[in-house]
């Protein structure tokens, strides 16, 4: 399953900050019953808009990964959870929720595996 | 926008190879006007089940990532290709298809942006 949230009005301070992006991407694959298979990679990056600068990161996990892009000036952020092995989406939805203070999220959830001939969106929703 | 390809029916030999993998990661970006922060990260990974192994690669680029995970065993592959800047997913599509001799592919097209107040799914669609 592919968990996808696009995250707005968030806590500026915590998408400004390396480190919390690398901690979370350390530590919450376990969490949610999932195996890295090397260490996060996270980078500060400038684009040719003041604005667009902001915090990327990445982990891979088994077959799958986790990925965080942040856009300070915007109070945006994209998350990406992807794993072959199920997981509470609700809970992670939640906890990220709480973590990064948003005001209001868009949410995907898309099934993706060999065992699903059609794929489909089996969830769209907004909380 | 975000390409969500998920690929049947793969050139096997092409879903084994480290390097080609990585090779499409590192030369990608440049060809859709992308601009890697990094360079990619490649690893080979083995499951619990034997056919669970595979090869899991991403890049990171400017705003977004580019990921890629195989299974040989199942000739199955998944790509995401994320950007905040436009490209051509036509043509992409056409060339991961011709790439990896997709026999059969499922395709998700979603806008993710500040500028988009609501997300939509604006297509899916199967070659």
């Amino acid at each position: 399953m592919h968990l996808i949230i696009d995250g707005f009005g968030a806590n500026r301070q915590m998408l400004e900050s390396e480190e919390l992006i690398y901690d979370l991407l350390n530590h919450y694959p376990s969490q949610i019953g999932m195996t890295k298979v090397a260490p996060p990679q996270v980078f500060r990056y400038v684009g040719s808009k003041p604005e667009d600068w902001g915090v990327s990161g990445f982990v891979l996990i088994a077959e799958s990964h986790i990925s965080i892009h942040t856009f300070p000036e915007r109070r945006y952020i994209n998350i990406d959870i992807f794993s072959c092995k199920d997981f509470d989406s609700e809970q992670a939805i939640r906890e990220l929720k709480d973590r990064f203070e948003l005001a209001e999220l868009k949410t995907y959830l898309l099934t993706r595996g060999l065992e699903y001939s059609h794929m489909e969106t089996v969830g769209l929703k907004a909380i």
